[in-house]
């Protein structure tokens, strides 16, 4: 059976090996190159695989169909250009092509597969939405399709990662003994760099002077978001959830849950998982949605085969574990 | 030299047993018995200590001067009783006594030091604060002094906390194989037993229809506690730390930091670590309160034993690690 | 396609889950029922699948052409006798039937499945090994039939397991403020009850009077055991590894690796990955083998799985991640 | 009240900043420097003090009594020097001058206290002992005294160690991601460092020829060391823990304990903590001991102050944790 060729560049990160994994357990894609330059030829075995990494320079670009940068912000850019000129068509697991980044393509499209579904199959460059975005936007884009958030309420995230979320990096301050029995705020003020991505696509799909007011934590696990989202509503209904379930009717990736999600319930799987309560003893009507999902996955690698899936004409479902 | 002999009723958990320790190193105090009914008889090493417990019927209440009661709420409220009536002062740890709890005493006073510190020499009982409403009441209570708060403005808390928190119970959820690698919220809905304490001190200092909406979460964590606590304020100031710094001048167990605190500057002593930073890229002017404290000494042990050290005219700071 | 209908008793802990898990997932098998005595009537979600949990003495055993049995030890063999008298052939994970245990039948096997596959096709009973002698049995066995290990000489076995090996159990001292930051030895004194079945395979295999001393230990981790185990042999031979390479070659779950394994490349995986190593600095030659196995799959589920793959003439590999 | 003033020497790495922490809450001890290349001119905050790391070449050695070198081996023995050039007395933490290392002094002893604590006092160097050294020789010790170890018997040593041990280095290895769930061996086939270090002092304290057999392991661990050592002996006596008892009798640092010890029993403590145990099930009669320190107390900062105490003609408890 003849298999796609497909590319990944920067394939020594966190989010490369995991993509790596995936396509190399794909029923229909197969692994032209992994490019890492670091480690440029070493091995690495990724779950069945036997791989060797070459230098992205000379990765065979032309090689592949699809060509997946997990290249660092600001770095990709430029060989998203390069893989474009040999007519592979690419997933950028970087910001630089998001919504409320500096660069801008014509060509790009933004990959939160779920919302923008349609403007998919014809992009040259899908960019892959980021981790904290994911998990955000998701959750409340129901409310701002129908209307539901009050006008100029700020919607608060407090979200917490697993570690895998700041890359493989030999940072002190991410050594087993800082971060095991710790707990910790980051970017506090609201100034995490996902905050434009999410500001952007909040305000796309409907907001009102909705402001976005995010504070991330860092968690002493390996892999998973949780985001806890309040958002002051107009007006309360008798079962909110119903909305959630009605707009991603048959969602294959995305789960509207009755108990609130845990990251246990996620992780190693490519969906978002949902659960939406009222606030009592609030005079504001308010929700509250737990949304989690696993950074690597859903967040990361999972979303981008998932686009790529839907760029090859593919099932979109194929080699994602739901 | 003579030492104050006091008691430890429920002394087998983890907040009784982080008592017994801290006692056992105090300069001026001994302990006189220290209760726990189903390890009667048995024997426990705790720091320098080897104590045996023995059941809470049989705990001689007389021989202390301050008994501590740590058992669970609802059942701690009679045994305050008991032990009153021996003459003995009373620390109660559990909610029983509480502001926005079902009990009420008059001869009992809410024991959240820094904010009623006169409240306490008098006091008969006095009744220790939650872990959370430590954390939160402490990081707000000066916006709520001054009148910063916009009234009518919700004041969102999203708190996590380690497994210490749910106490020493045998329950499946809290095995190191369900809590590691996981986090989750509970209680979701503003529905936790802490909510009633919070709201109502926060009223009684000054809230002007402040709404506090709460959501706390189980860390994979020993100890501590960490609030993110936004709160919408009527106008900024150069520098809003000073506010803390001026109302907290001089206390050894308040600590206002430059940086977001994490756990582990504050786990295994008596304090609270706060932060304060102003919120970017929202309209509202917003303030984001980081506050840490370990939940079993500044949020349990500690602070009761800090209030025993007023009611016995000791230093405050008596055996307390700061 | 005709799916052949499986059945487990005792699916609430933490190796019937993973079973359920793994059948879910399988290709020629479809789950007929699961039963769980304390969560009859209660609902589970496990992966992809949703089961509703059957009291034990409910479950219907006719409908199953397998039963596995993940009954505590010494409650299973009544309920092995059930299963078999309805037709069923039966895989049993606990160690009722076992070499070394007190029960005995003509009819079972042992299911160390390299080691013993001839003996499985024609089993009405098959006694699935013991997750530590599964680890420790494969790592030596090439040694015992070549008749490498000196006579009268002591095996001796350091071995660590997760915490899921404990079982599913609210023990107290198996909880994560419990477990976490903590490492101990337990059954110290070479009195842990796999000892018997290893010592008993160890004879079968060609033991002359090596007593195996073993010293198990808890981790705080969910999954994994990892077994250091150091035997003095008659004489090196230049590259020890060859011995196990041409024992176990072709075998799709041993791995023979080059660098010591870790519990990372063997977690949710169906292998044993091993290293054998010769000991400098000491007179007597003696080998060091790592071998490491994920406690669920290898050391429970995946093997039970690879059993009845056998049982039922399918490919041994059938549904089992390697 | 007049403190002596002592210097620490690397003070930014994990030995180095407990012993720092130990010093600032000493009773006879002021920290007259701290040096920390990398880190020269920033600020660290160590318990109740705040300290500014100068360079190493910039510490003014001499205005230390006591200089504490907790540079990396091989970099030590020249500061050794430099500081016992300006008369200071030198506590050495890196192997430079331990027994079965390349560099010796004739006036370097070496500093495992309770067995050469009458050489301490007149020492201008001691050779701190490394951490599994620590935990090994104690536990050993009375064996070797007392000719109990079966001639020309191999004892074996499988050991684990929390991740500080290995340092604060920012080593990909060593990140969150990588360390947590998992566990390994390291160092397989009897290569690690302290081999010598053992071995040359099992020689001097009676050892008959008998070889150690180490495997370090790698534990998902902030702190702490779990040695398990099995000892053949010529034969058994009816309660082997009184020949340790005896052996050690009076000794505040060192435990004895019926049940086997595990890391949290010693964590922040200054102990070794001993269990003795028969091996049933083999003919040869074995012993299995198991000891557990604090790889940066007893192991490391704990046990220099300790030697330093000495050297100063102070209480050898004075500011150390029992």
């Amino acid at each position: 059976m003849h298999k796609v060729p497909v590319g990944v560049l920067g394939a020594s990160g966190y989010a490369g090996r995991e993509l790596c994994g995936l396509i190399a357990r794909h029923p229909k894609l197969e692994l032209a190159f992994a490019s890492a330059n670091e480690q440029r030829g070493q091995h690495a075995r990724i779950g069945p695989l036997e791989i060797t990494y070459v230098a992205t320079e000379d990765a065979p670009l032309g090689n592949a169909e699809i060509v997946f940068t997990a290249l660092p912000h600001g770095a990709s850019a430029k060989w998203v250009g390069n893989a474009r000129s040999t007519g592979a068509r690419v997933v950028d697991l970087s910001s630089d092509f998001r919504p409320g980044a500096g660069e801008s393509a014509t060509n790009a499209e933004y990959g939160l597969t779920e919302l923008m579904r349609e403007n998919i199959p014809g992009a040259e460059i899908v960019a892959n939405p980021g981790c904290y975005p994911t998990a955000v936007l998701l959750a409340i884009a129901p409310l701002l399709k129908e209307g539901w958030v009050t006008p100029g309420a700020t919607i608060n995230v407090s979200a917490a990662s697993g570690v895998t979320g700041a890359g493989y990096a030999a940072r002190p301050d991410l050594l087993y003994a800082e971060v095991a029995e710790d707990f910790r705020a980051y970017a506090v003020g609201n100034e995490h760099r996902h905050l434009a991505e999410m500001q952007a696509v909040t305000n796309e799909l409907g907001g009102r002077n909705n402001d976005i007011l995010f504070t991330p934590h860092l968690l002493p696990v390996a892999r998973g978001i949780l985001a806890t989202i309040t958002v002051p509503i107009e007006q309360h209904t008798d079962d909110p959830s119903l909305l959630w379930k009605d707009c991603y009717s048959g969602e294959p990736f995305i789960e509207i849950a009755d108990a609130p999600p845990s990251l246990r319930d996620v992780v190693r799987r490519n969906v978002v998982r949902l659960s939406v309560t009222k606030a009592a003893h609030v005079r504001k009507p308010t929700l509250i949605i737990i949304s989690a999902i696993d950074n690597l996955m859903k967040g990361a690698a999972g979303q981008a085969l998932q686009n790529a899936n839907i760029l090859l004409g593919l099932s979109e479902q194929a080699g994602l574990p739901a």
